[in-house]
């Protein structure tokens, strides 16, 4: 970890230490001359390279001293090792649904994992209108068993504390996501933006309704005081790799312990954009039931696990109550994630659309006028969950809710 | 933290010890050669040594390998470690409510504070029939402050994930309360033992009522993943010295990051133990107001401290809400901390009288069947109490309940 010894790798020096790694080298074949290096970075925070060889193909990531689009914004390189830790953690317990961990290089804070260049970045595939159903239930079915692996439930105490201590370290990631997601947005920061005046109404709305203050207040308490499993911590779509077959989880540097209802959210959340970005009912309708069927799959595969007959390790919590008694136990347990994720959806939203960092779901409309229509229409639904947080209470409550908002703002041609 | 180098002290070692630290040698007076050094370990765990010179005195604690009164009971040294992190950590956000931090020797694994020779332990001076209103308050003010100052809401939250870090390694302890507090008593365990025949049928109808054992399992997971603030972790009578003046907790060894109610419980489970083990009513009523004062002390503490002027260091989570909003934030914050407060102290009465650790309150009763019955009363009142956990909301609730329990388990003459 001695700081002096790191440096920022150009195409040259990935080449020759990927050439130092002979069980990568193997994998791309051919001599390292001959190795084609290709600089793919594309997330707000580090370079991404894909190295190929005549067999095969990996993708290397290094943390810069720095946020990549804003050299000014300084950052500990140490990212790159919570991306890692996390990505060891959870492979084994989500297998295929994340890249395949390869070397971690702790001096030069590189990640070398399987390239996925055969696959597309979940928003991009959405923006270009692709519908590929079991996209959700897969995330559906990688938060179950990532959550539910990295929990109490699964494992004795100690392991999860020990696990608590190595991600809490993650100091910088995590206050970014404080100060992005759950605080900038509702204040008047410098940080944040919003093309379209149409939304400054929306946004002083939600800045003095003290229901949605108070309820992103506890939110915010919640990121940080309720750390049930290890949360991949950006599960946007744009952390997510697609064909239609095959799902893969990226980009876990933001890995801390959390509630699970905070990776659901942030998956719902970016969802609920994209819905407010389709132009036409149809493909509406397809996003209200990937939201739909990426809940039932959690919920269903989280259940499962809990009530399996597998035995779990020694020294794991086991059950006081039994039968019936069990099933209210597991029903608490689930509309508590049920909440958080409705709650951590809206303020995913806001933040994408006020804040800091806005996502491209809304650059395909190519209508100004329409295009800010949708974005106050995404906006004014998170503003309306999260103030009536007390009264939507199920995924069902939400998704009508977002049926009846969503037929209101749909600009077709009629 | 060579453990080659540990070895158990006796008097001759640790006069040399000290000899060997000019400011406490300094402090006792006198050649070493003339220091008093007198045994008075009285705790499960530690070895623990008063050392007095012609100015002053001193105590010493030792961690032995094992439990003090079970050697067969390995157990590992760090734990002085803790309560020596614990003690740095609240001494200065509670002053004069601990003891005066003097020395920890890492390799030893000893802590030396300043003696309470004059102070008795607060169970041994209840059993006493001392009288000392003063106490509960300022136990109220120790809570208050230690928990406030070490939470989000004093500190920016990198402080308190690195804080978190440092105790969440306290493992072993963590694993007692678990199993003994939270565990055991609720299952058949060669660990549970119970003089009394009477109690047996209490015991059965509690492990086999599912409102209580889905009390008992929602307090075990938010004692595990609910680190609010910096807990003592075993606030117990016999964790404090005390005169009528004058107040210490002492014996952090069990600190660890968890929900403030946990400390609160404690303090207060053991209150109803010594009420019910108190045979008058006058007694009886005193302790009821030593409950309620206490309560209300740490209550108004902590709110004056979250509502008070001073700015928090930077970085610390900055309201939202102001105003009415704010004091409905705060309102449901301090109702959590009093539920977690009356379900701990129910799980604190229970394990005390069924579990592993019994307490000697009830030993100033000299008739084994008003000795059984009162143990009884404790029992059933701690078991309504889980067991009615929805409806017991309040602290007021929770003191009528006791008070018409108490009276009609009163074995006084008539």
């Amino acid at each position: 970890m001695n700081p002096t010894t790191y440096r920022t790798l150009d195409a040259a020096a990935i080449r020759a230490l990927v050439a130092g790694l002979p069980a990568i080298a193997s994998r791309l074949g051919g001599p390292p001359a001959q190795w084609r290096v290709r600089e793919v970075s594309d997330g707000n925070l580090n370079n991404v390279f894909l190295v190929g060889g005549v067999k095969g193909e990996v993708c290397l990531k290094q943390a810069l001293p720095h946020v990549r689009v804003d050299p000014t914004w300084k950052m500990p390189l140490d990212r790159t090792f919570f991306e890692s830790e996390w990505l060891r953690a959870v492979q084994p317990l989500a297998p295929g649904l994340t890249t395949e961990f390869l070397h971690y290089d702790p001096e030069l804070y590189v990640l070398i994992v399987e390239s996925l260049s055969g696959h597309t970045v979940l928003r991009t595939a959405l923006m270009q209108g692709a519908r590929w159903p079991g996209v959700a239930l897969r995330i559906g079915t990688f938060v179950a068993h990532a959550s539910f692996g990295t929990s109490l439930l699964a494992r004795p105490f100690e392991d999860v504390f020990t696990a608590r201590r190595l991600f809490s370290a993650n100091l910088a990631l995590t206050r970014i996501t404080l100060d992005l997601v759950l605080d900038d947005p509702y204040r008047d920061h410098p940080r944040n933006h919003w093309h379209d005046p149409a939304l400054t109404p929306i946004v002083l709305d939600i800045r003095s309704s003290a229901a949605t203050l108070l309820a992103v207040e506890n939110l915010r308490r919640r990121f940080l005081s309720q750390p049930q499993a290890l949360l991949h911590g950006d599960l946007h779509t744009g952390s997510i790799m697609s064909t239609a077959d095959d799902t893969r989880v990226i980009d876990g540097e933001f890995a801390v312990y959390g509630p699970i209802g905070f990776d659901c959210g942030m998956f719902v959340g970016n969802l609920v954009l994209h819905y407010f970005a389709t132009p036409d009912n149809a493909g509406r309708q397809a996003t209200l039931h990937d939201i739909a069927a990426f809940w039932h799959s959690f919920h269903e595969e989280f259940l499962t696990l809990w009530t399996s007959h597998e035995t779990p390790p020694p020294g794991t919590l086991r059950p006081l109550a039994y039968g019936p008694a069990a099933r209210v136990a597991r029903q608490r347990f689930m509309n508590e994630i049920m909440a958080d994720t409705i709650g951590f959806a809206g303020v995913e939203i806001i933040r994408r659309i006020i804040g800091y960092a806005h996502t491209a779901d809304f650059d395909i409309i190519a209508d100004p006028r329409q295009r800010a229509a949708c974005r106050a229409g995404a906006l004014g639904f998170a503003y309306h969950v999260l103030e009536h947080l007390d009264e939507i209470r199920t995924m069902a409550d939400f998704l009508r809710h977002l049926a009846e908002q969503g037929r209101a703002g749909l600009h077709e041609p009629r």
